[in-house]
């Protein structure tokens, strides 16, 4: 790609649009917006400048700069996305929506929130919590912005009772590559007037333009929560319990599986107890409902669907207290073996092939002997594997060599790609595509159906200036 | 536009490709094919041929063979539709589902249901129900076939809890104007692999692609139903009580409201009886629950939010006969009054607007001296409204002379669709733009949305075959 460079009179034009003190170029700040939280740092790349304009007129002067004057524009919010989908592999431009961090408008009557889009996730929870509401879907990190979680259509594990938060979107505000804002949606519950644009940027990871406001769903919170650990003596027993859950009459807010080893990791980093050490699968499964007694009544109806399917024992939490434990635990599964992880999956298959497709990843470890721990969303059947540069020996992580673990890389997440890919799965359930899961699209879709997505992206977006190199 | 005509040498490839038999000339049997539910005749539009595929392969090659002869084609299903969206405006040749009607897998691991898109929805409800599964959206008409509500995005009054079509909707199969077959989405909960393609088809009204097969969402059913009919004195009491309803920690699978002349006549249509007469608006309110005594409770935490909102009684209908004999009446509503409806608007607006809305309304009857009957989803904000040829007088209709309705219906029309938009709703909250509400699309969206809904048209389907006059 031909871009140019931001010369001198380009940064004056930013410095005018978006005040001095919101224009970087300090070298050493720039670091900070050379990458996310995906785990290879060769990834990174540094922008020219970094902006963080206040309020949409100025995300639109930006825009309509940089795209006369053919420079990429990289939106970014919190940068907590494991795909790279904010590193702005052109230079050029970073966006910042860190200055856009109001919340507009609380509005109890029709239930929603307008919301600037760099409003991190544990701003609006705090705030909507204090109001008497509940936004259901919990991406795993609440330092989040509200506009990536948007923009990659976040899951988390709430997902199983309340969806993702594509179902909690009712409108946006997005600005364009010429820098033209268009209104998408509203406080409505039901639209059919013409294509959904809403629905095509969310999801659409800042290639086809920059949200700037949203108007998002919530609900009454419900007023009891329990969480169940139940230990079985392997994945295939945890896994053939989830769709009998389901048909329980009970529809639990999250249904988790994890295995030990991660537990075992978190539970030393954390310096707190998991309920149990039994078997080697545990399904951790929250339930909502409207009062004490059901939540308790549902828990039960779960606790023998579990026993029936050979659960080795069900450990109920119903103080505060300790389900904050289990749920800080399942939190920072990935913290526990983040500095050994060489590489995240999110492949997302249908929740009845999650056992097959997990066993199918221990085959591959034991080939391999490279150690692949695996957890993730039983309900919805998105499921986190790790490439790991360590081994598990006895509670710790021992360091491999680069030449025990680089050459089987490519090799070992292909073989995962394809499983997933073959069991009818998607290669990212969550995370998005954004820089590094691009080589694989090719493997989930037909040229055909690629060659829509560019076409979109050229109707959005002519000249390429917008997180280019992303997603096609 | 310049579409060539259908001439012999295509009518034989078109009976080479769909079997003699499936391929109409007939012109008495192209009645059927030359309008939907829409009560204004005059939009009827003759095809020149009606094809009925059997296959997404004979779908494919038909698209094919038109767009290699700019030959239009109108997809249809069961042209329940309300908004002449499956009328051949151009002629050309209707694309006619009901030959795919085969449901082709129910997979109750995974909670999906993969069918053809020809399929009814009342044989769609009956054989998931066998299987022990519910289909929570419920648009009124249960001769509508799975495309054509997937084609909407078709809501229906359940949506409260449940949502509409486009949460349900897992993975489609789709041909394109040039033949080629596409597969978007599958059996997956989540998917954040691209722009959704799978969102932008649902509610394109069949102009991007015509969708040939789906796969659908299914849930356990609640074991218990209980159904409320609650009197006001006016529909601003009736309003005002429904977020109290939602924020009591019940979320009633629907709330309806209706207004008491269309009851009268829809009790003397099925000779049965609505619970009260009383007031002069009514809430309709379902709720579902895990059992019995679950679901009376929640009806009565709903009773006393009505109380506290001046209801002026409470009916709780809990025998299956009782709910039978209210659903009933209201599914016939509209019956009761389509002899006399010149048009039928679906205006969404915020919940907390309806009132305001209605009242309107009201307001317009009697200024311009026409009968507006108005009822609707008081739950997600889709509001009815029906421009009448007649007037109500002591429980029955009066036929207007002609020049009494026809120079005021534009004026009119216009006013209330000007009304919903200044109270940020949408010109159609689940019967689809299709062909009468085109000209309103521009008194809702900006001119720069528009130019993006006709680029994205282009992408799919550039010589314009697919569809065409419709939406946008």
């Amino acid at each position: 790609m031909k871009y140019n460079k931001v010369d001198n009179e380009i940064l004056e034009r930013l410095r005018i649009i978006c005040g001095t003190e919101n224009v970087i170029t300090d070298k050493e700040k720039l670091i900070d917006y050379s990458h996310d939280e995906y785990p290879r740092q060769e990834i990174k790349s540094y922008p020219e400048v970094v902006v963080k304009p206040r309020n949409e007129q100025e995300v639109a002067e930006v825009l309509k700069l940089a795209n006369e004057n053919l420079i990429p524009v990289t939106p970014r919010g919190a940068a907590t996305g494991l795909a790279g989908g904010c590193v702005p592999v052109y230079g050029g431009i970073v966006l910042s929506l860190e200055n856009m961090n109001r919340i507009i408008e609380i509005d109890k009557q029709n239930f929603v929130v307008v919301t600037e889009s760099g409003v991190p996730l544990m701003k609006f929870f705090k705030e909507i919590e204090q109001q008497g509401l509940f936004f259901p879907p919990h991406p795993g990190d609440e330092s989040a912005m509200i506009g990536g979680v948007i923009a990659t259509n976040a899951g988390g594990s709430r997902a199983v009772k309340y969806g993702v938060i594509r179902n909690f979107v009712r409108g946006i505000e997005v600005v364009l590559p010429n820098g033209n804002i268009i209104q998408c949606g509203g406080k409505l519950i039901k639209n059919s007037a013409g294509y959904s644009l809403l629905n095509l940027f969310i999801g659409s990871e800042g290639t086809l333009g920059v949200i700037t406001k949203a108007t998002i769903a919530v609900v009454p919170p419900l007023a009891s929560v329990v969480t169940l650990v139940v230990p079985f003596e392997n994945i295939d027993s945890a896994i053939n319990a989830v769709p009998e859950i389901l048909r329980s009459n009970v529809l639990p807010m999250a249904i988790e599986f994890v295995e030990l080893e991660p537990i075992i990791l978190t539970e030393k980093l954390l310096n707190k107890s998991w309920p149990t050490k039994q078997g080697s699968a545990h399904l951790m499964i929250i339930i909502d409902a409207q009062d004490k007694d059901t939540a308790l009544s549902f828990a039960e109806k779960v606790a023998e669907v579990c026993e029936k399917y050979n659960a080795m024992e069900v450990f109920i939490a119903d103080t505060t207290d300790k389900q904050q434990t289990i749920l800080e635990i399942r939190s920072h599964l990935y913290e526990s073996i983040k500095n050994f992880t060489v590489e995240i999956l999110d492949i997302a298959v249908p929740i009845a092939k999650i056992a097959e497709f997990v066993n199918n990843i221990h085959e591959i470890e034991k080939k391999y002997g490279i150690w692949l721990p695996t957890y993730g969303h039983a309900g919805d059947g998105n499921v986190h594997i790790h490439y790991m540069k360590g081994k598990f020996v006895n509670g710790e992580i021992i360091q491999l060599k680069e030449s025990e673990w680089q050459p089987k890389l490519e090799e070992v997440i292909d073989k995962i790609i394809d499983l997933g890919l073959q069991l009818g799965g998607s290669i990212t359930g969550e995370h998005g595509v954004g820089l590094v899961k691009k080589k694989y699209m090719g493997k989930m879709y037909s040229a055909e159906y690629l060659s829509l997505l560019k076409s979109i992206k050229n109707v959005f977006d002519p000249k390429n200036i917008l997180n280019p190199g992303k997603i096609i």
